[in-house]
């Protein structure tokens, strides 16, 4: 044992916590704070004005300002307001995701879609809360299709007034945060139609209630109920009849009416202007990904400190042998943890890039192009990657993991809907896949493969959000037949090698299925032969944008281990180690299909996984200490130190039952002893 | 369209419902009377109440008594008792497993291991819910390790009384349904002590409480609150400080004491009288298998008929793409379809034979064999793959799965203990992995591998349950190098090799590892030897045994396709072929590295399968109407055509404005259009 390293916990800690360490720790003080913490149980009523009551005491506490400008009393601190948001979810992700509705969309939507007369009119009422307001985006007939949104609003300018209009029950405002009961304005996505033209979608701020509860004249309002999870929140439906609201509520950064019905935007191609709009919201999905990782740092402190003292079944040693030794919950747990931290790393790199752009230090289209294709590529692994961690922790910690004041079940009911909004995951990918393609297409001017992502573009709802895929240009080296050994393949450079691999040839393999399924079609039938070409790629085409995500995750760890030296570094090249060849492994079959590995290989990674599993183990409860997840914060029974007495109180009542021989003997004990009689007297 | 076979629905319907139409019948009936229906947002306090009196209704509906003696006014109809309660599910899950608190374990275990005078005392007020009842084998500090529990019943020759004593906090009963309120009595797990020797664990009737709610003298309990799901049920623990009862509370069909204190069975061994005694209490994992099965098929039924009339994002005719005609979409809903029916045929046999044993028809130990090995393989595969079904399809039905009133999150959420209780999932296939070994090892007369085995029987807790393991001699066919093509292995033959010899070469090869690791150890360090080399093949015989359980799915399937003639066995047989190429792929990477397909055959079953699913999803709905789930059992708002009522709603709207001439001209059009003009100007 004194040949095996440790980390030194607190530069990993500070690792973890990354540049915005200072509101971290302010997020997670109000986290520890039992007025912001779940009560398992509470009807959702009570939950629903509780959740509205720490919202007030958030402002109080001066939590929320800092993404608002100065000018307002905010603190234009972009980054730190993510990050503080995303300790949250040890509160309670339902006062999280509330949290995120008042500010992060309602609040967020009037601060970039909106312009100065809107900002001082509006924001210091939504800072206070005074002022609680919907973010109506989404429809009933249209989720994740905004661009095919039916809400309309058009122009009168007799009155000068936008009517706002829901023409068909298809397009009732759907899943809204604060929209059942506490929001008094929304801001409400429509198409802008003035002088008989549509402008497409644009954003209003329109009253619907007063802050006495009633609602606006044609307004109405239904309640969602009872959900899977997050019951804090008020979720329901809006639509408007004929509702008058004044040409000045249109939120008109990006496009205006004027008083004639003139309109006008900055933006002259009406699909860049309206995927702009949209690009201003990527905090969401920021948010989720930061938020998502902490739920695994939670959960996985709770399963491996209760691994770590439950014991179950006697060992060779008689004594019942502690559940992280045994060798298939290694395999369960400890690949979830080196996820965990590559996952971390990757946030950080995220919540950066958008601190970035949104702070202004580094505004530009590339900047903004990376920002996009990393929040689409990531939210929906660390989104995913929570709850398949949750799930597996509470399997692995039994019943006990089934309790509510366990916490493993009630965050997996609350993160369940972190996978489909802020944009379904599964389309997120998409986006990320078609980028990859078009990124492809340019590369050898191949008019086939960009007309079909243009396709793609259109069935995924998305013209003109641009990514910025990382330029790919390693040669892959022969990683073939050469030994049965993982040797060869062990360097950091060829898990990139092996991962960057896979995700090029994946793109080039979609887009010549593509090109090869449309070739020599004639022009008008084209878009159908295309839709269908890409019908049939669609599910490889989000394996492609996952293992891209996946390569960006090994990437953003790989450069954290720069920042650790000695037996800390020696540590985390293994958990990195981890994390790439659990990659290798998972798509195992990929890498023997194509040649790159052999089967021999293929087995050699496996065991070589085996062999860092075992490692781990040893590391696993610094490496969790590493989370400095208090008590407060995680507040599970289990993870207290409570099952290490109990099995130690039960152990010292064995032993003082034998010592005082007490101890009936077991009828199989006997039975072998009077065998063994039985033969000494023959 | 012509020539698309058509499944005749009443036929596979019938073979869905399988030998017991008329009990599942009845078992919907209740199902479907509001009466029994969960009530989503219901307090605790309140489920609790509601589902205790929705066991006094199923006493008046005459629904519990079937599998009680007919001297009691029971049934003695075993399979019919379990196919009923199966449906419940689509009722309210607590309801389910309260009901299978009070008869399936409390009753139950009263039944199967006391004799007549406890039959006649106690079981007909456990049938009319005069006397609830708590089943008291977990301990806190013993989940899966029954004969390991803490719990002591020590015989008193002087007073002839047992004291039942709680000697720790780890041997507290808990998570035991109907102790925190409405137990009266319960059924009591504990070492049996007389005359200074253990004769190890045995059943105990003990009242607990009394009908007014005091707790007994020496008795405590402490609820377990609020739980992830199943919050209808009053899950608690409870602890016995020298709780003196009878002698002749003794459920003492497997081993009796005297009033000398003399203990006496029929079972000489104390480990085979053990398992005896826990190997009654079967019906459990049979009764859950069934009711996952059913779930998948509720969750299929919303999620197909939703993604059939969903549309989203314009395809290329200009309107919007129906969900269901994505390739994405068909790849993560059929392969489920397929797998429902393969786990509904598996289930079906399982509970034949599980009849054939409890009603003595066929109580042979050989069936009993039978039926433990296919309980302990199915009922993980099934309850894992009804939570798994349950996520995608809240993904694929997006924010509307969220919502509480379309089931599906509350089914995942209570479910999702199904995986863990009644033996957890990775310890029963444990327990299949085991006897794969054992019969391994017999076969070909390997000491070494036999005596890993018993160390893995000690390691999981298990020393004599039997599993009868299929002969599995087919040979193997090359299925090598030959073509690109998937013609040489798509036939039953060809799959059932495939998977058959995936069985048979994973375990030959853990064998062969476990006695490589430890040839030449000596005889006194064999112990930690053995569970040192079982640690490091625990994962893989686990997934052996998955393989073992998949492959008894797809046989069951097979068999199943006897019953079909015409286009239905057509459909049927692509829906098997789905299963079993689905299998083959999830496998594909144990196929490359072990030379069974090459590369190009891998990529041929892949291609099949996608094949295979675009011929499905034709049928899907079919498929799924074939469920017989009425509106009033799936209750869920998106499976009740509403959707495509708001579509065409829409649609219509948009055909009248346009029409009408009144649809305002979109700007990307008018730009389009000044483009051309401009262009015919030049």
């Amino acid at each position: 044992m004194s040949s095996t390293p440790r980390i030194d916990k607190a530069v990993v800690a500070d690792a973890l916590y990354g540049k915005w360490k200072q509101e971290r720790l302010e997020g997670r003080a109000l986290a520890a704070d039992p007025r912001f913490q779940t009560i398992p149980g509470q009807s959702m009523a009570d939950h629903r004005e509780r959740a509205l009551g720490q919202l007030s005491l958030l402002v109080e506490a001066g939590a929320i300002q800092r993404a608002f400008p100065k000018s307002l009393g905010g603190g234009d601190n972009h980054g730190g307001n993510i990050a503080g948001f995303q300790e949250l979810v040890f509160a309670d992700p339902s006062l999280q995701i509330k949290s995120g509705v008042q500010w992060g969309l309602f609040g967020a939507a009037i601060l970039h879609l909106g312009t100065e007369p809107h900002h001082e009119a509006w924001l210091p009422d939504v800072m206070t809360l005074a002022l609680p307001g919907a973010f109506a985006m989404t429809e009933i007939g249209h989720g994740s299709d905004v661009a095919s949104i039916g809400t309309t609003a058009t122009y009168d300018p007799e009155t000068e007034e936008f009517v706002i209009h829901t023409p068909f029950k298809g397009a009732w405002k759907e899943f809204l945060g604060n929209a059942a009961l506490h929001g008094q304005a929304a801001v409400v996505f429509a198409q802008l139609i003035t002088r008989g033209v549509n402008h497409g979608v644009h954003a209003f701020f329109v009253p619907i209630r007063t802050p006495d509860g009633e609602m606006m004249p044609g307004v109405g309002s239904e309640d969602d109920g009872v959900k899977g999870g997050l019951n804090g929140i008020d979720n329901g439906r809006l639509h408007f009849t004929n509702v008058r609201i004044p040409r000045t509520n249109l939120l008109n950064r990006y496009g205006n009416v004027d008083a004639d019905g003139t309109y006008s935007s900055h933006i002259d191609s009406p699909g860049r202007r309206f995927f702009t709009m949209i690009g201003t919201l990527v905090q969401g999905r920021v948010s989720l990904d930061g938020a998502a990782v902490n739920a695994m740092k939670g959960a996985l402190a709770i399963a491996l400190r209760y691994a770590s003292e439950r014991r179950q079944f006697p060992g060779p040693d008689g004594r019942d042998t502690t559940l992280l030794d045994y060798g298939h919950y290694q395999r369960r747990l400890l690949p979830l943890l080196a996820e965990t931290y590559a996952m971390q790393f990757a946030s950080h790199r995220l919540l950066e890039t958008f601190d970035e752009v949104f702070s202004g230090v580094n505004d530009t289209d590339e900047n903004r192009e990376d920002l996009e294709t990393l929040a689409a590529a990531l939210k929906p692994l660390s989104t995913w990657a929570a709850l398949d961690t949750l799930q597996e922790v509470r399997e692995a910690t039994g019943g006990a993991g089934f309790i509510a004041k366990n916490r493993v079940t009630g965050w997996r009911q609350d993160l369940d809907i972190y996978v489909t909004f802020e944009g379904d995951n599964n389309i997120l990918l998409q986006l990320v896949g078609k980028r990859l393609l078009t990124d492809y297409a340019a590369k050898f001017k191949d008019g086939d493969v960009a007309a079909i992502a243009k396709v793609v573009a259109g069935q995924i709802g998305e013209g003109a959000v641009r990514f910025g895929l990382r330029q790919m240009g390693q040669s892959i080296a022969d990683l073939g037949q050469r030994s049965r050994s993982v040797e060869g393949i062990r360097d950091p450079e060829s898990q990139r090698a092996l991962l960057t691999d896979r995700v090029e040839t994946m793109v080039a393999q979609i887009a010549m299925s593509l090109r090869e399924a449309t070739k020599g079609v004639a022009r008008e039938d084209r878009p159908a032969a295309n839709a269908a070409a890409f019908n049939t790629q669609q599910a490889k085409l989000i394996e492609a944008a996952r293992a891209h995500g996946e390569l960006l995750q090994w990437e953003a760890f790989t450069e954290a281990l720069a920042g650790f030296e000695g037996e800390t570094l020696t540590v985390m090249t293994w958990l990195r180690d981890l994390f790439g060849f659990r990659l290798i492994e998972k798509h195992l079959e990929w890498y023997l299909i194509n040649g790159r590995l052999s089967g021999a290989r293929a087995e050699a990674v496996t065991a070589y996984i085996d062999r860092l599993i075992g490692r781990i183990r040893e590391q696993a409860l610094d490496l969790v200490d590493a989370f400095e997840l208090t008590p407060e914060l995680l507040r599970a029974e289990i993870a207290t130190g409570i099952e290490a007495e109990r099995q130690e109180e039960a152990q010292a009542y064995v032993d003082a039952q034998i010592a005082a021989g007490t101890w009936p003997v077991h009828e199989k004990e006997l039975r072998k002893r009077q065998r063994a009689e039985a033969k000494v007297g023959a």
